[in-house]
């Protein structure tokens, strides 16, 4: 960058010092002086007095600071370190193109490969970042802590933990979401219901898991230990557990499912037993992907609100980057429940 | 960036001239003096040969320049104007991952709501990038050609129409993954088989279409246009265009669909119908995305290498920005043929 050009402001005799006036009175480069002038970082505190005593000794005037230039700011971090197929593909471009229309660039990172790349600690320092949105973060919240002691800009979006007290983070109404289809479910006259959860210590499955619990409970039941299975949210998870539950002695009439994925599974599990959807079985999702379209017959499911989720991070990351107070710092967003073919009346015993 | 303390490279007396003595020596600042010795734009003539006569009286031996830092380079722009579910996401993940492990930073421009965006024509100017990798990219290839004659490296992936003569391009080999699944159909005994092709100006569906013609070749039978339709890549096209088909006095026995999602609304469109899969008709897909391991029976499909794409991609634009020599300026990977259940003999008359 030319930083001559853009740090000298105004001419000596119209008002304003100039910063090479500064620059030549100080001893200091253009450059320092244009970081104190623009109260930028890394300037040594004699740099700053310095700067001072030469504007009130060339005038008392300091020299205008550099105007606000959207394409000049530096980019925004999107962290999503996992494959972008559907629902992390259409969270991330729900965050891209908002930053975009908010005139903000996007620095990606994506994959598996990257999930232990060690980004976070870096972003402070490495100064190429203006903020980050990090999606299902799997960082310890100490590295979110670390963050926020620096004042740097964050935005989480589907905490997999807790976040640390103070950083904003956004997720889907995952309670409220799972508890609407057990609700249906159970308006449907399922009493043994199957659950299978994600990974044991996630936040949206504990959450869901509590959803779940509760419209049990609203209904007068308690949940069964032995109806619950945990894993990695795809397909083959859900033949696994999905046939596990299948082949219990009392098996269930209906199996809530993580998500769209593990559904699909399920289906496979059912049909490698026999057993009709939803004449022998209610199968519900979670997501409404475009997967839970493809399945005969369609899977009813929860849909998550991913484009408002992408919206509103860029809202509370842009209010973060202009130093505005924040109140609000966890944020859920409404799902809602999409009954399709794949629930159904409990059958008879 | 502390510019100060990069450019300063040596110490007096110890060979080298160092920045801040040239800094001295000119007039100029230590920026525009390491701009000078690190080869960068945006330095006047006059600069230039102040530098180099201050080099000269102070002793003849020149700063080391700054050594290459992957960190300080610009990024890669990534260009997907589509939202990232299955196929883009997949692409997109492959090419951000590729990047990362050669040290290089990504700047992601995606989403349905980026098509139209002038984002090309502003690349060389803004300085911002140091090439692009585009993927599908909706620009008419004068847009392409630009860049082109600024010389900023350019790589497209998966191109919508022919690129012009010397830019790289890199594909699926189309042509020939359709000739196999086309193939695997007609040694199942199809004769009669309907084709739902991408949109009609599309180098993907056209070059599908030609493997296709080329199978039907030599087994001796001509195309028929009217089991031909055309469509958007998306469900709702599979179950207009396959509803049609099948509504054909003599309907075909098969129907190869430009991807996944295509074969997905066929299968709806045949359930409607009462038709089985693939005891009535046999469904072909391609991408081999997960959702043809949603529908029952599974689909039979044409793997794209999606992975490896976006490697050569990143290798490809690797070697433009060494400005090493290319040859290859159009490569084809090889696709492979999946056989899974909704391919079947062709029902007896």
């Amino acid at each position: 960058m030319e930083q001559d050009d853009v740090s000298v402001r105004g001419a000596a005799g119209r008002g304003r010092v100039t910063v090479r006036a500064i620059a030549a009175e100080t001893g200091l480069s253009i450059a320092t002086v244009s970081r104190v002038i623009n109260a930028q970082d890394q300037v040594s505190e004699s740099a700053r007095r310095r700067v001072q005593e030469a504007i009130d000794g060339l005038g008392g005037r300091a020299p205008a600071t550099r105007p606000r230039q959207p394409k000049a700011e530096l980019p925004v971090l999107v962290r999503c370190p996992y494959k972008l197929s559907d629902y992390f593909g259409a969270l991330v471009t729900a965050v891209a193109e908002a930053l975009a229309a908010a005139g903000r660039r996007v620095l990606l990172d994506v994959g598996d490969s990257r999930v232990d790349a060690p980004v976070l600690r870096e972003l402070p320092a490495a100064r190429e970042t203006s903020g980050a949105i990090l999606i299902l973060p799997p960082e310890p919240a100490e590295d979110l802590r670390f963050l926020q002691t620096r004042r740097y800009p964050l935005v989480v979006v589907d905490p997999r933990t807790p976040v640390p007290r103070g950083v904003v983070s956004i997720a889907s109404a995952h309670t409220a979401g799972a508890r609407a289809v057990t609700r249906h479910l159970l308006d449907l006259g399922h009493r043994r219901i199957g659950v299978i959860s994600g990974f044991e210590d996630w936040l949206s499955g504990s959450d869901r898991l509590a959803g779940h619990l509760a419209a049990l409970s609203e209904a007068g039941l308690l949940g069964d230990s032995r109806l619950l299975r945990y894993g990695e949210p795809a397909i083959h998870t859900g033949v696994r557990a999905g046939g596990e539950l299948l082949d219990l002695p009392d098996r269930p009439t209906a199996i809530a499912c993580f998500n769209d994925k593990v559904a699909v599974g399920v289906y496979q599990a059912a049909a490698e037993r026999g057993l009709g959807i939803p004449a022998d079985l209610s199968v519900t999702g979670f997501d409404d992907s475009e997967i839970s379209q493809a399945t005969a017959p369609m899977l009813t499911t929860v849909r998550q609100p991913l484009d408002e989720l992408g919206r509103i991070a860029v809202t509370m990351l842009t209010r973060l980057l202009e130093r505005q107070a924040l109140d609000a710092l966890h944020l859920e967003l409404a799902t809602e429940l999409v009954v399709r073919g794949s629930t159904g009346p409990v059958p008879p015993r």
